[in-house]
């Protein structure tokens, strides 16, 4: 059988004026930021949510549940270390990671690389194995009407 | 070339009082359930998608059409059945599977290692190769108006 | 470690009047068609986008960016061979694609097997490797009501 896993992440945030906007671990300057228990980063809940998916190990809100003033405005970097522990700790590591933000505005190609270089960190991978890609939804929804954004991870983990 | 593929399956169903809610094989309880020529789990449905289109098998409507009155209020559980054996019949078993439950209430958590064991007795793998997360989509939406639930499923197959 | 990598690919399209249908690289006869600076061929848009993320290439707004007249109007299949160009020069090639088209009209079953065979002659693949799937979102949301289409793509690449 193949040492393979696949994962699926998928998140939502509300958007509100007066909150930073936390976006793959960086802030992003923004007359919005993302509400949410925790600092509300779209991008790394998703990839939280497909390293556990594929490891089988639950999701975010069983690990950080949003209850927990543990994580009250928590920086979602620590979740992410933390999901990499924990899935090396069942013997898997990352392979690659793709994943696909969904908002309206800001643009947020400028912040790619930045946000590249912040997750590999984390994950102690290459930059060279996650990709960030960002597009809108065409002014539709609720996404398109810039109260919300969602942000969908895809991983492939490998059992070392 | 690899003997890996691939799938992604994705269902919607509204959500309406007086029915009884059927997710991931298993009825929970809840006072609105899903609508649907079928018994509407929104979740099995995903699953039976990804592992056709892993093994371009068409999709669930190809398959099982709403027009027709076989279908009419079957259990999941029983397309699910089928689905297995049409990816079987092509050479491919499971590798993993990872999902995702975008639905406002109930806490489906409780739920959760119930589902697992539905699904994996049906598709005979481990309930360790079967995932099952949930997240809301923060009130907003269709899904955040308790209007309706979406479902995501990743699959990853392997040719026997 | 694994010369295998995933990508996943999302797309959003308004549905005016007045305007082609392009779907999957061929034009489907309908009262609408879908809005944007090239030929808003949602269904190639997102499998461009799950190719490039796969490769960590950026995605289809950093290639073809909607301000530049080159792309003006243009046919999606250019931007999918060019996508297949771009993975091939760094060493990838497609096992295989699963994809789901989300629009609640018209009944697209009809048309995949052309739209299998157009994608797999861009691409150099079987069309055994593509596969195309559909869904209505059960007359919900900007989909439900025929404002809009979205399509999900995930890709499976091998490193030569
Ligand atoms: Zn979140
Ligand atoms: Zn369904
Ligand atoms: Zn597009």
């Amino acid at each position: 059988m193949s040492k393979l896993r696949i994962g699926l992440g998928v998140d939502f945030h509300q958007l509100v004026e007066g909150r930073e906007f936390w976006l793959g671990g960086i802030l992003v300057p923004h007359h919005k930021g993302a509400l949410g228990h925790s600092d509300a980063d779209v991008l790394l809940h998703a990839i939280c949510d497909a390293m556990l998916g594929a490891a089988n190990l639950g999701d975010i809100g069983v690990h950080f549940p949003d209850t927990d003033n543990a994580y009250k405005d928590i920086d979602s970097k620590i979740l992410l270390s933390q999901c990499a522990q924990l899935i090396g700790e069942k013997g898997y590591q990352v392979v690659n990671i793709d994943s696909t933000l969904c908002l309206q505005e800001p643009k947020i190609k400028p912040y790619v690389p930045q946000m590249q270089q912040v997750i590999a960190e984390r994950l102690r991978i290459s930059t060279e194995d996650i990709s960030i890609k960002a597009t809108t939804t065409e002014r539709m929804g609720f996404v398109g009407r810039e109260e919300g954004i969602m942000a969908y991870a895809s991983v492939l983990l490998e059992k070392a």
